[in-house]
């Protein structure tokens, strides 16, 4: 057992947690810790020279290290691992914006939310929103290159990262891109770490593109007899427009809701659509009319819209309410495929006949515009087999967003949680290459081990 | 000399080239070749396997591989090498377009504008628009990130591309990513090779993503007396709206053209603006009477604007005459800086100082919207010294963006003509992390040896 003075005196006393009982609230995160190991240490730095510290004594012992944010992914990519120092960066959470330059300068502990609202302060919009956009930190989305509900307009996290500072394996500090928009010289490095998963290296500042405020949204709500009428509606959307939000929910999820907390929504609906449109002036009206008439010609009973903010937030509050109120259905194992858009609706087919062939429920909400979908295999742990049909259901799903040449995770990242299924989507000559990439950046295998690989 | 025989058979006895007259128009490209050697031969691949082959072929005999697009890079990145073999992708050409998922299949030899013009027949949209977008190739796109006028409002080729096949430096095919808008499977390995220029593996086909053909622009030209005042004018229309393009011209660019090809442009302004906006419905007349204001505060001696979409392509063909006019002016040196916006105003500064103090012409015309601008060293190459003054201020040039904060290159790439500035920029720690990357992938250094490192 290696001596931990010496870590202690890097980041202080207060900062170096050992007492299991102190160490329990950083082993988890919301995958529910199948598999959680107990860390030797959790160390909570407060600099960018106290993390290179803690990796750089990490390294001469040969210990593990497991980043980790505001600990709310989904994948399990920062569950802790015996042994290992985890490394949360939750202390270091400063947000900076710079309104001339159109740029956020943070650190990696500071909450989407906080980003958001510092950049609000100045008119300025940063548009990445997972659902967990109130609790989850900026470096987990850097981490798993986040995406969220605007996605399909606005694209995800990578697409805002104009420069990132990382601290590599052995504790060297790295600064890549900056503040400059267009910027070529070189290698595409900050691009590789985003959505590394905390494998390559630990981001520890990022300076983030900002975009003037774009104007308020305006929100259609779509009720159709089945899932296929609404993927069907959602594939018409695509191809005819470019809304800033389109998500989807199941009979299963829009019941799921009603029960968590009444909301008005139509429990017989087959399945719901959330659309939003904010194209500046007399644009939006015109798109929200196009909108409606693809969903009335897609079969949906009916059409609610409203140019009400608040109101729309409404409708988006029910929507994100779909986890929390499917999480009190029964335990939950939480999917992330995608797939091209117009293969939603065979997609939705697949889950539908996987779900019926172990006979468990299987609901699905999705950010259906970019055809990335959370089906969610609910069982009754009590029940004996139920776990092992839902993980082999879980498995299916993945293997069927796979054979749709889609993806097994849209935006969660592989964590430990898919890593099992990853090379059937890679293959073996993209997984040998990502071990390449793996051994040249982390030779000793230090940084957070057991996630993707 | 390794027999060239088998290398024949792998491509065809029409498509490998031996004779230096044959090869001469595959040794240079528009950096007008300072350095370029006398390849062993020029291969010309028609297909993906056909490309392993003569990578594999090069391999066995440790010969290397410059790979080569349409031969329009502008920083030397596919110069031929003395004695390796030149990898031309012109022969693969195939554009594709998937309407339904909105993405174009193509092979890298495709020109931008004929991926465009693929797309446009089904009202859809390839945003990445280089001024060379009518001769250069996709291949060579996707190898230097290349930008364009429109990147201000719709990003850069990194921003557009879902799948890569990429040939690695064994002859190995690999297959990343697809036709999912958001996939996070895996590191982002796709990005890592947009942008390499060659140096990692062969880029032999893409999927891109199309959007929707965005509504017809409007555009305003305004004169300037001054380059810092129109220069405080785009760092005003950024903080305000987003523009579709914000272009600029100093006063020496304006009369190039005016010399070259009469178009009624200011003479004695001391820079001008084009800019475009293309928001759909009465949003564009709304933003146009911003840009108008924010010209006209700033300090515009005149403003004209119009909606007409062949007069607004005029003045974008006067911006797109540029570089041709500036080359009859004497002998050149292209530059391709760019900063954050907010120093564009002190970059400006910088180049007429440097101008001034080597007394050779540094006219500067630049996608200004984005800080990247495109001072152009003229000198004349009979003057004894003058070569030798012009590289002076081509180097003093991007040194001055690095100290403001930017980059030696925004579009066209490091290449052979800028990898001595590079490691000013990068930086000793970034330089080793590039150099650990190219190792693991191209152990023998066979890949368009000399580009970038």
């Amino acid at each position: 057992m290696p001596d931990l003075d010496e870590l202690k005196s890097i980041v202080g006393e207060d900062f170096l947690l050992t007492d299991p009982d102190r160490m329990e609230s950083y082993r988890l995160d919301w995958s529910k810790g199948a598999g959680a190991g107990m860390p030797l240490a959790v160390a909570r730095p407060g600099t960018v020279t106290e993390v290179q510290g803690v990796v750089r004594w990490a390294s001469e012992h040969r210990i593990a290290i497991v980043p980790r944010g505001a600990g709310s992914g989904l994948s399990g990519g920062s569950l802790a691992v015996d042994g290992a120092i985890t490394l949360s960066l939750d202390r270091m959470r400063s947000v900076s914006i710079d309104p001339a330059t159109r740029v956020a300068v943070v650190e990696p502990g500071a909450l989407n939310a906080e980003v958001k609202r510092a950049a609000r302060e100045h008119q300025l919009h940063y548009p990445p929103d997972p659902s967990s956009y109130e609790i989850c930190s900026i470096g987990g989305n850097l981490a798993t290159n986040a995406g969220g509900l605007c996605c399909v307009k606005y694209g995800v996290t990578t697409d805002y990262v104009l420069g990132l500072d990382v601290v590599l394996a052995d504790g060297t500090l790295v600064r890549l891109g900056g503040q400059t928009i267009k910027d070529v010289a070189g290698l595409s490095l900050l691009k590789l770490f985003v959505g590394s998963e905390g494998t390559l290296g630990i981001i520890v500042g990022a300076t983030l593109r900002l975009i003037p405020a774009p104007a308020p949204a305006a929100t259609l709500v779509a009720s159709f007899p089945t899932v296929q009428a609404a993927a069907n509606a959602v594939v018409s959307l695509g191809s005819r427009l470019r809304p800033s939000l389109v998500e989807f929910m199941d009979n299963y999820a829009i019941n799921a809701v009603e029960d968590f907390r009444e909301m008005g929504l139509d429990r017989s609906a087959g399945a719901l659509l959330v659309v939003q449109c904010d194209s500046p002036g007399d644009a939006r009206a015109a798109e929200m009319l196009v909108v409606e008439q693809i969903c009335t010609t897609a079969g949906a009973s009916e059409v609610f819209s409203t140019t009400d903010p608040d109101e729309g937030e409404m409708f988006l509050a029910a929507r994100r309410a779909a986890l929390p109120a499917l999480e009190r259905k029964g335990s939950m194992l939480l999917e992330d495929v995608g797939v091209p858009v117009p293969r939603l609706p065979a997609l939705l087919d697949r889950i539908g006949a996987i779900s019926a062939e172990h006979g468990l429920p299987i609901p699905v909400v999705a950010h259906a515009g970019d055809g990335n979908t959370h089906p969610n295999v609910i069982y009754d742990p009590a029940q004996p087999g139920a776990l092992e049909r839902a993980e082999r259901a879980f498995a299916e799903v993945m293997q069927a967003a796979i054979e749709l040449g889609g993806t097994i995770t849209g935006e969660h990242g592989v964590g430990r949680l898919k890593k099992s299924a990853l090379a059937d989507q890679l293959g073996p000559e993209v997984t040998a290459l990502t071990r390449r990439i793996k051994s040249a950046l982390d030779p000793d295998g230090l940084l957070n081990p057991g996630a993707i690989l």
